[in-house]
């Protein structure tokens, strides 16, 4: 009783504290990163989806494929796809609120092109043991947690664990090579967090081949992590598949031909002369440490309440145009 | 070593095991509950809002304001305004991707109507006592995790604390009177998920007014918690938001007066005659935890692999028109 009555009176006789100053938000990290730290993306593994304008104006989606270890097979065949020129021609089929924006051939009878892999389901995850450590990446066991409650705002770089990583759909999860990915003792996978584009498919054991695409557009569908292969993101113009108006049919699928969004052409980036440059932030730099702490205790001007935890897919990596 | 030995020499002696038939989707779930699991939403608690039409067809956007303990000040303040028709004529004036719709007025000068109250930070949070016990709200503490490797696909019903009910965000979570909020030891509060809608504010120590509203339409921005207010959620409408042409400017702001979507009035739901009448699936009912238990492990037909949890965000509670 003596303490805490006596507290109070020390703090009154010490000069009153100075409030902790703001400190940098995840934008001015990321602004603050140096050049080495950013990482170029080969236009050799970006999907470039041209829809018809609107009222004049182009409609430019750039999606980065998935690098190795993740789903290549699925990659591969989209890359045949795209070089025989098979998506020009088809449309936007599907836009379901909070969930994806789905494209391909709606007739459903359009051959597809020759030599396309037929894939295992076993592809929808990799080796845990070929993710790359990072210091990001420690993983963290349950004897590591730290329950949020006696965490405070302290930075992910001098105590990795502190921040809380739960993870509800696996066991811990991290970045590999600028992708987020989920992961058990086994295995890992990526993870279906907002803009990542997957492969729709028929019940299983179908796969799907790569030629009907979605990209999510609401909350991190998580459930279909390790059930549908993801094979890249939308890293510019996710806004002109967000916004498209939303189908009435049962899945969000249009219900009449006018609805659906004409796509032009789909290229690999390559093919495309004055394509600008993009790069993201190594998840292995300490610049995207720092991000990734700044997004889950928030200690900008604008916040009461840093959260002492984010959720894989509320620490988005970033991605720019280079300079 | 022997038992290792003999398991599978007994299962190979053994009939072939059947297959696991596919269980209910959570839709099917949702659309079994008998009608005793549904409870009326009060035409009382329901925020009209009602855009200029587009294409000569109405946007209606309907929106339930959160019960007590939540939030009051800020609700008591929302009724206010809509019975002083203080939207009517203001404007959608922010949209940015994947993160929030914002709606109020643009020039920042119209006068508030007298008497609304102002509300301190404290009330972003309320007593963890105040939370109503359920069976899905069993609160979870770190000694009786699971890790996810282990679970299994089983009944929540039968087994409540073997999904992995982690948060990144806090120390347990669950649903009160069909919302969903996240907890401390101490304290409670509504979360960010999809289509809540919460008051925006400048700098602290300022908690907003009330008068200037958004809705989430991207991944939930937990990060938010407790450091805005929540005051509801789109129940109905919500793509005439989430379908909006993403602002240019900074956070998303229309960069001019023309891009505004206009707001034709907003309305308690009391004050309409033909309003339909709205119920939402009782997160205290045996039907919502198996609904719960089958988001967080889907074994309908489309899945070969449950994921053994589910983030608080990705158990939206069923909301419906009333037959």
């Amino acid at each position: 009783m003596t303490r805490l009555i006596l507290a109070p009176l020390l703090i009154a006789a010490s000069p009153a504290p100075e409030p902790p100053k703001p400190l940098p938000s995840p934008p001015e990290i990321v602004a603050a990163a140096p050049a080495a730290d950013w990482v170029a993306i080969s236009a050799s593994d970006l999907l470039v989806l041209d829809l018809a304008p609107l009222n004049a104006k182009p409609r430019r989606v750039i999606i980065q494929l998935m690098p190795p270890p993740f789903s290549q097979g699925w990659v591969g065949n989209i890359r045949k796809l795209a070089a025989a020129r098979w998506w020009d021609g088809t449309s936007i089929n599907r836009v379901q609120d909070n969930y994806v924006v789905q494209w391909g051939d709606a007739t459903e009878k359009k051959a597809l092109p020759p030599g396309l892999a037929v894939i295992p389901e076993s592809e929808y995850s990799v080796k845990s043991r070929s993710i790359r450590a990072s210091p990001f990446n420690t993983f963290l066991d349950a004897s590591t947690y730290t329950e949020i409650g006696s965490i405070g705002p302290s930075l992910a770089l001098s105590q990795p664990n502190g921040i809380n990583r739960r993870d509800q759909y696996a066991v811990f999860n991290g970045f590999d090579q600028g992708w987020p990915f989920a992961s058990s003792l086994a295995n890992a996978w990526p993870t279906h967090c907002y803009a990542m584009v997957g492969v729709g498919r028929d019940l299983p054991p179908n796969t799907g081949s790569g030629a009907e695409l979605y990209a999510v557009i609401g909350h991190a569908p998580r459930h279909l992590d390790r059930n549908i292969a993801l094979v890249g993101r939308v890293i510019e113009g996710i806004e002109h598949l967000s916004s498209l108006p939303r189908g009435t049919g049962p899945l969000g699928f249009y219900e009449k031909a006018k609805e659906r969004v004409p796509i032009l052409s789909v290229r690999i980036g390559s093919e495309i002369a004055d394509l600008p440059r993009f790069e993201y932030l190594s998840t292995e730099s300490v610049s995207f440490a720092r991000y990734a702490d700044a997004r889950a205790n928030r200690r900008d001007a604008f916040f009461i309440q840093p959260a002492g935890g984010a959720d894989i897919c509320n620490i988005p990596v970033p991605v720019r145009r280079a300079k």
